[in-house]
C-alpha cells in the first residue's frame, strides 16, 4: 500500500490500524522504561484537562446525545451516554485513582542463583500495545486509557459511534496530560473512524495488538471472541449461582439471595441461579424473600410447590442469564448436586455457597472451576475495586494469563533476566 | 454424529477428538483434587513399567526405524527416533524427575482481606486440558505426559506417524502407572490415528483443549500458530543475538562467542547473529575464534576486512536462523545501536550482551524485549532445566500467559476464593 493509496482512502481499516499499531509500538517503548512518577503525572494532568475543559466536554456531549435521539437510542443508552459536571468529575478523579495505584511494572516476581553462579530473576514487564473495543460509554476512554498508561502500555482505543464526539474530547485531554508529562502522544489513541472494518481490522492485527479487551454487551464480546486472532480477555457471560446448603445460615440464606440477585441485575456477577440442598429446612423463606423484593421465581417442580408465584422453569432457565429480576431456583442433592449443576450450565465466572459447614464450602471452593468461587458472600462482589484492585478494565473468564477482575498486573507480563560472569554452558 | 457413524468411522478427526476431550475434562477434574504424592506416584509407577516392558518397548521402535527407513527418512531423523536402553532409561529417568519436582497446584499467589471482612486467595489451578502436538520424539510421549500430570491436567497427545508404534508402547507404560496409582487412565490419552485431521481438530477444539504445546520444527510451529483457534504456547524462532560491548571483557566475549553460536547449532538458544560495539577493540579475536571452532563468518564490510575468510552477509542474513555452524556478524553503534538491530530483527527468544559496564548491561536488560535477556552468560542457557525449572515442556516467546522456559507453573492457571461471614455488597 503506498502513501498515495493512504491518503487517497483514509479509512482503509487495515492501512490505518498498521500504521496507529506501528506508532503504538515506539510509543509502548517508551513507556516500559517509564518511571511511575512520570506516568502518574501524566494521568493527573489529564485528569486537570479534563476539569479545566469541561465545557467544551459538555458539549462534544450534548452532540452526541442529540445525535443519539435523532438515531432513535433507547433511554438505556441515551443514559449511559450522557454526561453532567458529575459525572465528568467522577471521570476526572478515576484517573487521579489509578495514578495512585502501584505500579506492577518493574516487580521482581522471583530469583535464584544456579549452581554456576547464573542469577535469574523475573521481572513484570507491560505486555506491549493493548486494544479496547467499547461501545457508549465514554469513560471508558478514560478509564481504559488510564490502565494502560499506568500499567505501561500503549493503548488503541476504539469507541462507539454514539459517542465519539465526547470521546475525541476526553482523549484530548488524556493527550494533553501524556504531553505535559513528556510521555509520547501515541501512547493513548483513538481510532478516529468508527465503521465495523476499523475494529475487524484490529482483531487480525496479530504482531501489532498483543491483546484485545472488548468492553460491552454480549453481541459485542461474542463477535470479538469469535473473530480475533489477536487473544482476547474478557468474558461472555456472568451466569452465576449461589447455592444454599443444608448447613447454611437461613438469615444468611435469605440475605445474600436477595443482595446477589437483585442489588443490581444488570451487572456480570449479579446470581441468575439459586440453588438449594433438598435437605435445606427454610427453602420457603428464601423464595418469599425473592418474590418480597420483586423478583419473578422460576424454579423446578420442589420450587413450584413451595409458593404459587412461582413459574415453571424450562430447560433453557438453567442456560439463560436474565440480566434482570429474574431467578431460576432448582433443588439439588448437596454440595455435589450443586457443583454438578454449576460444571453443566455455569459460565466460569463467579458462583458461591452459604453454609456454616467449613468442610462442605472448602469443597466447594476448591471443586468448582470458576474464575471466583465464593463463601457466604453476594456474588456481586465480583469487581476489582471490591478485590482492591483499584480498578478493573474486565473480567475475565477465559484460563489463560487473567482471570477473574483484571487490572494493572493482568495488563504485565514478565521477561527472564539473567546475569552471569561469563558462564559457558558445559 | 451418531455412535454408528463413530463406529463407521474411526478416523472422522472432530469427533474423535471431541470424545477424548471429553474424557479428559471428566480426567481433568479428578487430577486437580489429586493429592502430589498420588500424581507421583503414577509417574514412578510409569517409569517401573518402561524399565519392566523395555524388550516390548524397544521392539516397537526396531519397527519404526525399519519402516522410517523403507520410506527414506533422512539420517537425523532416524537418530531422532531410535531407542536404546540407554535412552530408555533416560526416559524413564525423566519421568521420576518430574515426579520429584513441587507441585505448583494449590500454592497460594496472595492472600487479603478486605475491610468489610472479606479474605480473598488467589490459589493456583491446573489449566485443564493441554494438547501436545510433536513429531519423531519417542521421549516427548512421556516428558509431555509427565508435565501435564503433575501440573494436574490432562492431556490429549498426538504424535508423529514415524514414532507411533514406540509412542504407543511407551503411552501404556505411563497409562499403567495412572491406573496403580488409582488415577484415571483418560488423564493421558494417545490419539489414535496419525494424520493432519487429527491435528487440525485439535487446533479447533477451543473450550475442549485449554492449549496446545507444538514440539517439533518450524513447519509444524507455524502451521499450528496459523491455524490453531485454541490458544497456543510455543516460539516459532529463536534468532538468539550476542552483543559484545566496548567495555566486554576480551577472555569472556570471545569464550562467549564460540559457546553461544557452537556449542549445539540445532538448538533454539543457540546464538545467529553476534552483534560487535564499533568501539570494541578486540573484534578480530572473535572472529578468528569462531573460524578456528569450526564456523562460517557472514559479515558486514567492516567484520569482512578483519579477516579473509568472512563471507558477505546479505540483507536476509540478518534475519535468518541458521541452525548451523554459520553466524552472521555485525559493528553497531554501541547499546543503543545492538537494542535497534535487535528490535527489527530479534525473534524475542533470547539475547545477551558481554561487558564489564553494568550500567550498559541494566540497560541491555531492560530495554531488549525479549522472553530471557542474559549479561555476561551464553545464551544456550536458556533451557528449562538450566533454569532451574526441572523440565520444559517448551519455550514461548509469545507474550501472554507465560514466556521462556515453560514447566509446572506455565501449565497453571489461578483462582479466587473469597471467604466471607455473611457479607452483602452496599
Amino acid at each position: 500500500m503506498s502513501d498515495a493509496a493512504l491518503i487517497d482512502r483514509p479509512t482503509d481499516a487495515v492501512t490505518l490500524i498498521a500504521d496507529m499499531g506501528a506508532r503504538a509500538r515506539m510509543a509502548a517503548r517508551v513507556l516500559a522504561a517509564a518511571p511511575s512518577t512520570v506516568k502518574a503525572a501524566a494521568l493527573c494532568a489529564g485528569a486537570r484537562t479534563l476539569r479545566a475543559t469541561q465545557a467544551g466536554i459538555l458539549a462534544a456531549n450534548v452532540d452526541d446525545v442529540a445525535a443519539g435521539e435523532a438515531n432513535g437510542l433507547s433511554g438505556a443508552m441515551l443514559d449511559r451516554l450522557r454526561l453532567n459536571p458529575d459525572r465528568l468529575e467522577g471521570i476526572a478523579a478515576a484517573l487521579e485513582a489509578v495514578a495512585a495505584l502501584p505500579d506492577p511494572v518493574g516487580e521482581v516476581i522471583d530469583e535464584s542463583v544456579r549452581p554456576n553462579g547464573l542469577r535469574l530473576s523475573r521481572v513484570r514487564v507491560p505486555l506491549g500495545v493493548v486494544g479496547i473495543i467499547y461501545e457508549s460509554r465514554p469513560n471508558v476512554t478514560a478509564d481504559a486509557g488510564a490502565l494502560g498508561l499506568m500499567s505501561g502500555n500503549a493503548v488503541i482505543l476504539r469507541g462507539g459511534s454514539e459517542a465519539i464526539r465526547t470521546s475525541r474530547a476526553i482523549h484530548a485531554a488524556m493527550v494533553a496530560g501524556l504531553a505535559e508529562a513528556g510521555l509520547p502522544e501515541d501512547a493513548i489513541q483513538l481510532v478516529p473512524v468508527t465503521d465495523r472494518a476499523a475494529v475487524g481490522a484490529m482483531l487480525r492485527a496479530d504482531g501489532l495488538i498483543d491483546i484485545i479487551v472488548p468492553r460491552g454487551g454480549k453481541s459485542l464480546v461474542a463477535r470479538v471472541q469469535e473473530e480475533a486472532r489477536v487473544p482476547v480477555l474478557a468474558h461472555l457471560d456472568g451466569l452465576c449461582h449461589l447455592f444454599i446448603d443444608a448447613a447454611a445460615d437461613p438469615a444468611k440464606a435469605a440475605n445474600l439471595a436477595v443482595n446477589a440477585k437483585m442489588r443490581r441485575t444488570g451487572i456480570c456477577g449479579a446470581t441468575e441461579t439459586i440453588l438449594i440442598d433438598r435437605a435445606y429446612p427454610a427453602a420457603t423463606d428464601v423464595i418469599l424473600a425473592l418474590i418480597d423484593a420483586g423478583c419473578e421465581v422460576r424454579g423446578d417442580a420442589i420450587v413450584q410447590g413451595l409458593d404459587p408465584r412461582v413459574v415453571a422453569a424450562s430447560a433453557e432457565d438453567w442456560d439463560t442469564e436474565y440480566l434482570d429480576a429474574i431467578c431460576s431456583v432448582a433443588v439439588v442433592d448437596g454440595v455435589a448436586g450443586a457443583t454438578a449443576h454449576i460444571a453443566r450450565h455455569g459460565s466460569h465466572h463467579t458462583d458461591a455457597i452459604v453454609t456454616e459447614d467449613a468442610e462442605t464450602a472448602e469443597r466447594f471452593l476448591a471443586e468448582v472451576d470458576s474464575a471466583i468461587v465464593m463463601w457466604n458472600a453476594s456474588t456481586q462482589f465480583a469487581d476489582g475495586g471490591e478485590f482492591g484492585l483499584g480498578a478493573e478494565i474486565g473480567i475475565s473468564t477465559g484460563r489463560l494469563h487473567a482471570r477473574g477482575p483484571v487490572a494493572l498486573e493482568g495488563l504485565t507480563t514478565y521477561k527472564w533476566q539473567v546475569r552471569g560472569t561469563g558462564q559457558t554452558r558445559p
